[in-house]
This record gives structure tokens, sequence and C-alpha cells, in this order.
């Protein structure tokens, strides 16, 4: 069935509360919606979202990748997505819309075949748990968003640090304390040198924070610095902002750099996304999948996908539970932490 | 002095012939014109020209970035233009972009101080030679240029190579018949697999084809594969589309992968060309600088930056011959391959 046109639209929303990270802070988000349309009338929707500090990407840059895509798939059969993936390799300079799209495509697809986007992906969960992430905040809002987080369910809390070193500290120990069955994801977004990061990390072990997940710690250039903090701390080191493409992946584990990898599909497209997940478990590193602003219809994009792949350790998809939205779009039922298919 | 205003403007040219590449053929090309103005009236001119198959900018999209260059450098002062450069880095989706805004702002700056832009740069030369490039084309016709090049004067011929291997062969044998005292560029645009590289340099080799730079063999991702060519290949091997930030450069040199390096501003900016002819010179690795699809204008920037830092053995500057520009907007004089500032 042949593509009939394929269009992006502007969306725009708030954050319930501002939203810091070592990067910068951020009150609202902007994304786009990308709507296909095959000559049957079957839609495949599909959402960009980033963060320009992260990738480079404006929403006004991603709009003007419409002409370019329309040109690369309008007119072709969904079947043959393979063939379209390709192409959308093209889209170098804007990797979130290339996911958006590829998801679209994916979607427009799995309704035409009467299955759903997970089954796609090989259907291996129906449920997946995801964390919840508290920002850059002072000591008594941290403590207070954890209590909340805590009694809420959810027993994986993201704990955003790299701003202040003891303040951080403080920030993790004092949150462990109030949440005594829950793990924490530490994500200091490249804040850290080498060496701060590893006195980070053990500063953390003697206070017997158990910490699942230690994200990109130092800079995304510095991988010899990532793979110092690796192997010499007592937590699985993660790269995030370190990696986009498969080509990145496939670097990190040659020069075994990292513990584990964050896929994000904004950051790889689908399908690259599904070439890391391979080069990732033949490679025995570990993988945790998280998310840019993405409301409801885009966090349902890295559901569908790590429900399918169930490729991941942690799961770290809750932007569309901070963004003031006004209709859930979500083809998921969410129950605290739990997500269910 | 403060920068009052900041303005993109969409260009058009035509090349006066089709130029094929073995990434595709292009017949036009559109480019940016970046416009700053200084508080006092003064202008400085960038432009930004790029390939959509090398760097995934479109100039839909370099336009977009227009509104965050002016919250980035409206207001500033332009001698503190380093700090500028810093903050231009985020503009990771947009190179081409970077380049020509560095560059509108040193323009600015040098005639605010009463200098020219090569001078800036550390005024070594105020002249240079350029190549002249020879698309894929058939037998006959790229022998009908070479001779034509080589009347003109050139005495360094690039010719595009990585389509098909015999023909290439052919092409380049063929044409050191009618251009004895010439030297030549190689350029594969990624188009062979390391083995054929190999191959293809050797059979050059063994009809005494004096190659002073083979670019970019093979894909560019392909690192180990650029080093395998290296080291079994009696030509110098250069990366062009490998390297764009000051960091692949790094890479590059760290894991011995290249003789030569292709600078190029609108790969990486003004401010990262700057850091990889530091770090080119101090690994001992060779440079040439090349271009995309530039007018006069935006070739003038490259002139100014290779005449002042004097660091290229090979100048590929020649783009603005190739396009139907109205109005010659370089600031230097030409003759032939020569290049005086």
């Amino acid at each position: 069935m042949k593509i009939k046109s394929v269009k992006f639209e502007k969306t725009y929303y708030r954050y319930f509360e501002p939203f810091t990270i070592s990067l910068g802070t951020h009150e609202d988000q902007e994304n786009i919606e990308v709507r296909l349309e095959l000559e049957d009338g079957t839609v495949g929707l599909g959402e960009a979202s980033t963060l320009f500090v992260i990738s480079g990407e404006t929403v006004e840059i991603m709009m003007q990748a419409e002409k370019t895509v329309q040109e690369m798939i309008v007119g072709e059969d969904v079947e043959s997505y393979g063939k379209l993936f390709s192409r959308l390799q093209q889209l170098r300079a804007t990797p979130a819309i290339k996911a958006a799209v590829e998801f679209a495509i994916i979607d427009a697809f799995c309704k035409r075949i009467g299955i759903r986007p997970y089954e796609f992906f090989g259907g291996a969960k129906d449920h997946i748990e995801t964390d919840l992430t508290v920002g850059i905040m002072d000591l008594e809002k941290t403590l207070k968003k954890v209590k909340k987080i805590y009694e809420d369910g959810f027993r994986i809390i993201k704990i955003k640090v790299g701003k202040n070193f003891k303040e951080d500290v403080e920030r993790v120990v004092e949150s462990k304390k109030i949440a005594p069955e829950a793990v924490f994801i530490v994500d200091a977004n490249q804040g850290f040198t080498p060496k701060e990061a590893i006195e980070f990390a053990n500063t953390l072990h003697s206070e017997r924070v158990e910490v699942v997940v230690y994200e990109q710690p130092v800079n995304r250039y510095n991988i010899e610095g990532l793979k110092l903090v690796r192997f010499n701390c007592p937590y699985p080191v993660a790269a995030d902002e370190s990696i986009f493409t498969k080509y990145d992946a496939l670097r990190l584990i040659k020069e075994e750099a990292v513990d584990f990898i964050n896929i994000k599909l904004m950051k790889s497209g689908v399908s690259d996304a599904l070439a890391i997940v391979h080069l990732a478990q033949s490679a025995g590193v570990q993988l945790m999948i998280g998310c840019m602003g993405e409301s409801s219809l885009g966090i349902n994009q890295s559901i569908h996908f790590a429900a399918g792949t169930g490729a991941f350790a942690y799961h770290d998809l809750d932007a569309h539970l901070s963004l003031d939205e006004k209709t859930f779009r979500g083809d998921f039922r969410q129950e605290g932490p739990h997500i269910y298919l």
C-alpha cells in the first residue's frame, strides 16, 4: 500500500514545573507530530522531541525536514519499510525526525497487517516498569518529590546530578533514606570530570546507596574518561549523550568504555536503535531506554519498542508525566510505574 | 562594539555543468549568506554551503538557525568573539551555519581593527595555489576537461572516483598522460571497500601516477578501514567525510588512521578548524583544505583561513569556479590556480 502523504505539525507543552539538569533548565517543550497516511486511509503517527543542548535540533529546524521526507517516502510502498529506513538514514542533522517518521511508517504498516507495534518489535513483553526522574533542585524540594514518587509506587528513581558535588551527594543520600526499597539511577549529564565522577560514585557507595545505572558522568566526547570512570567505580556506567548512532555504539563497545548504553529513539531513530540492541546484546553491554521531552504520543513509541524487544534492564520513559498534556494519546495503560500494553 | 543584528538570506546558483561524485549528481546549489552588523554600521559577511548527502543539512534547515543565532550573539561585543564561538558550538546540527556566523564575526571584527581576515589568522602567506576538480564523467569528457584545466595552468588536478573501478583507473591513468607535469588528488567519496581502495591505489601506482592525496576511499564510519588502506597503500590517505569536529580529528589521530585530514570550514566551523590545525600539526598529520558548494563569498573564507594559517599542503578551493555567479565577491585576486590576497 502506497504512502499518500506525510505531514509535520508543531505542538507545544508546558512542564508542570521547570525541569533542571546540569545542561540547563526547561519550562516548556515544542515537539513535532508526524502524520503519515496511506492510500487506503490508514494513518500512522509519530512524534519528534529533542533538546537543543543535546542534539542541536530545534523544532524550527526539524519542521524544515518535512519536504525532504516527503520526497523520500511519498508514493512508496509502506511494506518496503526497510528501503525507506535506508533513505531516512540521510537525515543526519535531524535524528528525532528520523525516529518519528520511522515510527509513523511502522505504525501504519502494523495497522495494515493487524498487529500492534510492540508485536512488530518482537512482542517480548506486554508490561514494563518505568522510573521517574527528579531534576536538579534544592534538598528540601528533592526530598518532597522523592517522597511523592515513592508513595506513588515508583521503586526506580532517577536523580539528576552534576551541578554541585556536595549538594548532589546529599540529595541522593537523603533520598535513599526516605525511599529505602528504591534503587537509583544517577544522571550527571556530563557534569563531572572523570576524577570527580569517580569520587562521587565512591562517596555514594560508602553511604550504601544502590545505584543501578550511573549515566553520562563526563563530557560526551571524552570516551577515555568514560572508560576511566567505568574501571574505577563500583556502579555500572552508562553512555547517553556520547551515543547517538550505531557507529557510536560500536565504538563504545570496542573501547570497552561502558557497562550500559542509554538508547533513545530520538537520538538514533528506530533503525539504529534496533542495531544498537543487537550490538549491545552481542557484547554483553546492558541497555536502558530513555526519552527527551515526548508527550504520551512519543513515549508510546519507546514503550512499544522497549516492550517488543524486551531488551532493556531499565526504562526511563517518564517525560509525558511531566508535561501538561490535554489528551492522553498513548496506546498503553499506566498505573504508577507500571505500563501495560 | 556590540552586534546589532544578524540576518540570513538564501542564495541560489547553477553549476555550469552537472557535478557528479560517487554520492550523487548536483545541478544547482543553494547557500545562505549571513550578514552581521555592528552598532557602528560595520558589516561582516559569511556564507554557509553544504551538501545534504554529506551533512544532512538543507538550506531550509539552516535558515531556521537564524533565530537561535540571533539569541546567541545579538547585543554581545564582537571583541568577545571567543565567548561567542563557545556558544555557537551548540549548533551541532548545522555546522555550516556555525562556520558562516563565525566568519561573519571575524570579518566584522577585522574591519573594526583595520586588518584583513588572513592577517587575523596569522598572515602566514599572501598567496596560495588551488587545484581544480573533475567530477565523475565518461573518459572522453574527463580528458577534455583535464586538457582544459592543464592548459589553464593548473598543476594540481583532483579527480573524483569511486563509482566504477575499471573506468576510474582509466580516467586517472589517461589524464596523467595528457597532464604530464601535474600531480593528482584522487577522491573516492567513500565509494570503495578497503580492499578495492588498496587495489585501486596499487593499480595507479603501477602506472606511475603521482597521487599526492587519496581522499576518503572508504565509508565515513569505517575508521579501521581507513587505517587498513593507509597501511597498505603507496599514497597518503586523507579523511574527509569521516571528520567534522575536532573530536573526530583527535580520534583519527589517536587511531593512526590517516596521513591527511581534509579540513572544510563548512564541516567544522572556523573554531574547530583552528583546533584541527593544531591537533594535526602536533601529530605530524598533513592538511588539505576543501570546500562544499561555496560561491566566491564563501570560498573567500577558506582562502583567508588557509593563507593566514599557512597550514595546508594542498588547497581544493574551486567551487566558485564551477558556479554561474553574477558578481565576484571575494577579497582576493585569482589567476588560474593562483590566488593572491
